[in-house]
């Protein structure tokens, strides 16, 4: 899929590896698909906290090897990281690093706070200043202002204050604290190398590294690992899980396994479930590479109608959010994707895509496979209409921009120009990635049905909002 | 397929654009995937040619807007290029520019010349200096000393006394020529846009500029556009054609048609016959991604094993043969390839690949299938045993390191730990392509018969030679 | 003088002009020798602070005119800065920006706070987080916390908690702030151009964009300006004036005048004392180029003694603490400086310089003064021999690497292999500046005298402090 | 002096020393005011030539130091340049490298051939392609195409050919060799390190390497450097000396010691003389930093007026032709330059430069002198006026651009607004650098004189020539 939603961000820990900086390193490259524009590694050797952080893809900000030597000691966290401003955003990479009365810290944030701006005011009027304008930099002040004795009692105190969704990975001189929000919304994983802990977002960075995948880390769950081992906790009350189910639907990484699942499964079944609900004659799949591409093996599967790669993807463009040149900018998707015209040539072609956001790149498409000769196109999408915004970490287009949020499926077929156009429904999305709608928990959905698990302050300055 | 074999070069011209230089940078672009390490453009406004070369990828080298302004004129040609040593080869970057007694002259060369060393040898001793270590300086020492009065003839009299492959694009500064080598090794496209006449190596470069696809220049054909317009020439013996195979194999793009066929389509083909030749019962077919898809497919559709996508690929690994950085290079294809647990485990996988070159990423490959729980791993290769190395352009492992040249089906089998292996026939091949072997012409097949069509000195120094 | 001291830092500010940011810039380019390792310039529009900020030199940190574009606004300050700590020091760059309850502030500063880390402490034991290790840091920190309603008191509020040496500028959303700390020991200016005030660090910065100057910020000096125009407040009690001496010797620039001198004519009345106490008989005058060259000129003048550029300095070596490539260390000075024999050989020669630290680059260029046949030298120091370390803001070697602190003038002599050696003495120093040792106030001379105006404590971790 | 003549070249070369390639990189370090557009070295290590070039600084092309590694052996030559387009000119850089019949050979080259078009225009003719349109690249030809059995005579066979200014130097696999125009236009030094020996543009090159000098290369001396050691050659026919006058005004680094002369005392000499013949009463004497210096210290000596440095150069501006970013361009030489005003309020102000260009420079010093408070100005020029272009690698202005080949000196002095202005006589100029006017020899002074010692043609395509 192409020009949609942006990730926020991916985490990655590990305690008591001699390699840690290294390995954190490959871990964020595994991990590159959460977060293009900036990334960092804090390491500690005992006594002190480094860190290296960057604009930039991993492979770049850290593509001196000298780095690693200034990042001593056996834990490190890291971080990649979506940044929403463009310009020198460089204040706002991750992991934050601070020294308060304790000693150093240091904490990488996947996910969203909806209560930031509210805690950071009244931390502001208790004399608190604030460096950067990520969300993150409340749990830090949080946390220095918590009078408990332990380390676990002070982020449980910093973290009852905070709404919304987070999955953390801190650091201090001798100890590695990771927690997932009560609702679960975002993934973290715990694996094992050598004996060393590790967490991430996605089970992908411990395959590279070749970790063992341990469990999930569950909603709710604190785990504190040190050199006596680790510890789990659950300091907050109970509440139903909210895994986002857009992670499964096309942020995850398809050879990932989360909340449960593989990804790439999950998403073959989104295709199955399409298939049963708006099957169609036709003489041939293709996906829109790369996101649409297990869906419509899913499809194929379901219908018996071939599964052709129609599109053949330029693999010098990066992901599609990463603008080409300004001089090139009007040839839009055509710098991205090609079709192959034998395969598509007097045919009837079924289209699939993982969702459709604003419709304009859908529109191009379909013109760009109408003059390869397609007979009929019928485009299919795997997930429903997206028609409400996220405030749990993911960096959706404003309601606005949501073609879906104001117009009817007909609606956007027309201005598609596709021949019909069918979504998932809510209803067999949550079936085939096992849950049901209505049921509480599991999934948060709000996206596609406007049902938000943890509410939020109306903010007058978020134009987002303003729609509600 | 990873860490194989090396694109020599692509070429792109047009004449007759008011957006030549802009044109032919997104020509390039689509044609990265021949030559990644330098690459440049050459322009003419009627009465100067100017010149932009470097290192590197064509959207970095062309990053600068400010570069076009420096590139006016209404023709211009470009060159993508692998360059085989290291270093700051930026001298070795095309197109070539020279001023000679006619004026000035560009050209750009996608093939390799097998008696260069002569000629060379023989214009040295009539006083030629070379400043670069490319064969196709020959050819301008050549066109500069031919005494013909037309351009076309002097190009003539240049090729005539070279032998090998070439699909060449010269440029002065009112003329475009654009030849290929009398058997037609490498292809080379003739299109159109807004009435100007383009040549590219691939039809990718056309579909991406919205050009025209006319049709493709002939072996031993000579096109010279001026602003009069287009006009063929025929200046060579006939010969047997001799197009190579291992571009519809691995080198162009699948969305391209070259010698007539649709590269995806005949991967497909190959695949289908190859499951002919070498079905085998499994629960599932997996491409080694990307260059193994389309194979696979077909592989999938004669079997009708299901098609699934077994192995991801990390978007932000570039093409397999730049390397990664040095720290990360025990991880090997770990950092390029992941496999999706679910679609392996307990399974027994037909694993597909296009060719297999030191046997060294197959084992790996086929061990990281294996831990992924994998019951049987069953290897087939949609292309025969390559055990010749190629003289006419492409940069192929010597036979020292091409394991096919010097071990049996069984021992490379042995080898990569698979538990069967199975390699498409030569004759399997040719018929895929429309072709039978023993027939005279239509394909060079010669890295997999060792039948060389164009005879080249045994040079002393070139160690490949050695084991003749 | 070679490998030296080191200046802490440079601050500019403007208040109420259309081109605020480019001012800056040009501000900072022309107060470059004081800070070449990072610098910053954060812009106001009357809503919103901007900031922009780097490692490197001015020239290279602001080299992309679009910069400008991201710093609108009609005040502006910056900052250049020496980091004494290697590797990424980015976050401690200044001017630093941060949020607090009454909207955003940033500060540049120049100079050192003693009881910085003690106020730290305190700050954090009160929940403060810091993410530099600025002494700066704190200052903001005593901001946000300080309770009163106007900014003026507020600033007041958290100065009167430091102690030690500060020449700040501050900027909010629709004010500007500069203070001197009550010693006054690092130099301050006020200037005005087109009707909007300026701050800087000396008056070569007013020249360069042809402000006018009116006169020095005074010690203990609060002055504000906001679009009501421009206040002067004393809000600290009276002390003795402590301005550092060091400036007027080393540091600050010679066309600029600070502390009521022209550093130019000071430092050649330093060599006209120099002269009387040290006299010599001798064929010429040669300065080490180029901080030693008014001194010289002074020597000459009041001697008689022809002065010549005997040691030409290579133009494309940076000020001299910019490290030349590891290959060509061995060759230290010779990379800097050379001699010109003519003027040399065979002569008796007083070379100048304004102090000496290690000792180690004097005695190498006296050895090449010797090599280019030199007859006798008589090596002259334009100040008292530095025994002491600096606290106010002066990178001083430590007490075991000053060889003044440990050996005496005699023993200094025979290591650096002159054939005399004479230092400007404590008294000959203050009388050239219009001063007089015994006399409370004026100057600073801690360095030479080790008497400190501002009294700090002994911290146990600072190996300075050990010697004491 | 500011805005003015650029150096064409500087030259190096090295034979028989294991850092033959390290010391190249010092050398040209140490000329790096020849030329700082672009630079290159080229080493031997007996059997293969290799190159590092680039655009820019010594100290930048070569800054990484695995470079080295790629230059082994004990032969080495190397340049610097000032390219005189602008762009990607990197075809233009030197030493130049070719292939030809009898091996590989590189050249370097500081100077201006005369003949070189129509010598390329023969060459065409014959069949030579030419890659640059550096005038060099017609000695590589003329070398390659010569008959001659040796080398030396080779090399002297194409120089027979060509006219005009050339210090030359070349390097093959096993031998170096060095020339020296029959007139002997531009400077080339002989010396020797550790038993090998060195040629070089100047002294200054072998003092940082701490080689000793051993002798000029005389005019129309062939110097042929081998394992078996040196030996000189007299290929040419005598013809009178001609070395640049302009080299001891401007080009040549103080320090370095040429045509027999150490530059710093000749300057001094020409600020005597002009002293002699332009002395007025006056209160200061102020050198334009930094060419300016030497001759003000021989006018203040010469007139007991003191010398002061009255103008302070800002040390973070490059070279005076490399220009500062778009933004800043008004500011002009106040970027530069600015006045010490103790100095110069109210005094009567001698100023000294070396030469005067376009005027505009000077006017805005005077501009900036008089601001300062300046009671009277005289400006006094260290060389007779600039009237007339110079042909043999100094690349002048056009007489267009050059004021005094239009403007009498008092139309001149009414423009730039001194109260006086004087000139050195040409006669001075000789007298203080050991000649005489009318004689034979010794001086080029064509860019004073107009008596250009080597015809040239009159191409009627240079605007330059179009004037006379």
């Amino acid at each position: 899929m192409l020009d949609k939603f942006r990730d926020e961000c991916g985490v990655f820990g590990i305690f008591g590896h001699p390699e840690a900086a290294n390995l954190s390193y490959l871990g964020l490259y595994a991990l590159q698909h959460r977060g293009q524009e900036s990334c960092g590694i804090v390491s500690s050797d005992g006594h002190k906290l480094r860190t290296h952080k960057g604009m930039g893809l991993v492979a770049d900000v850290f593509k001196n090897d000298a780095v690693f030597q200034d990042l001593p000691g056996s834990s490190a966290i890291g971080h990649v990281r979506y940044s929403t401003a463009g310009g020198n955003d460089l204040k706002n990479a991750q992991p934050i690093v601070v020294d308060y009365a304790r000693g150093s810290i240091a904490v990488a944030h996947n996910g969203n706070l909806v209560n930031a701006q509210e805690v950071r005011n009244d931390l502001e009027t208790r004399g608190s200043i604030f460096s950067t304008t990520a969300d993150t930099e409340v749990i830090i002040h949080l946390l220095a202002h918590a009078r408990s004795d332990s380390l676990i009692d002070r982020v449980t105190e910093a973290l009852q204050i905070v709404k919304g969704a987070y999955s953390l990975v801190f650091l201090t001189e001798t100890r590695m604290v990771a927690v997932r929000d009560p609702h679960g919304f975002r993934p973290l994983i715990l694996g094992k190398l050598d004996g060393a802990y590790i967490v991430a977002s996605e089970t992908c960075a411990l395959d590279l590294i070749e970790a063992e995948f341990i469990r999930e880390i569950e909603p709710g769950e604190m785990i504190l690992v040190d050199k006596s081992g680790l510890k789990s906790f659950r300091p907050f009350a109970k509440v139903p899980t909210a895994a986002c189910i857009f992670e499964l639907i096309y942020f995850a990484r398809p050879d990932s396994r989360i909340f449960g699942h593989q990804v790439y499964s999950v998403r073959k079944e989104f295709g199955r479930q399409l298939a049963r609900e708006h099957g169609v004659e036709a003489d041939v799949v293709i996906p829109i590479p790369d996101s649409g591409t297990p869906a419509a093996i899913g499809y194929a599967e379901e219908t018996g109608i071939p599964f052709q790669l129609g599109l053949i993807r330029n693999h010098y463009v990066g992901r599609t959010f990463i603008e080409p040149q300004q001089s090139i900018r009007h040839f839009g998707v055509k710098i991205k994707l090609n079709p192959v015209r034998d395969e598509i040539e007097g045919k009837r072609v079924v289209v699939i895509d993982d969702s459709i956001v604003r419709g304009t790149t859908a529109r191009k498409i379909i013109k760009m496979i109408r003059n390869a000769g397609a007979r009929e196109i019928h485009m299919r999408i795997s997930s429903p209409p997206t028609s409400f915004p996220c405030y749990y970490g993911i960096d959706t287009p404003t309601r606005k921009e949501l073609i879906s949020s104001s117009h009817t499926v007909e609606e956007i077929n027309r201005y598609i120009t596709a021949d019909t156009l069918g979504y998932l429904s809510q209803e067999g999305m949550l079936k085939a990635a096992g849950a049901c709608l209505g049921e509480e928990g599991k999934f948060c959905h709000a996206c596609f049905s406007g049902q938000y698990p943890v509410k939020f302050p109306r903010l007058k300055s978020d134009s987002q909002l303003g729609l509600f």
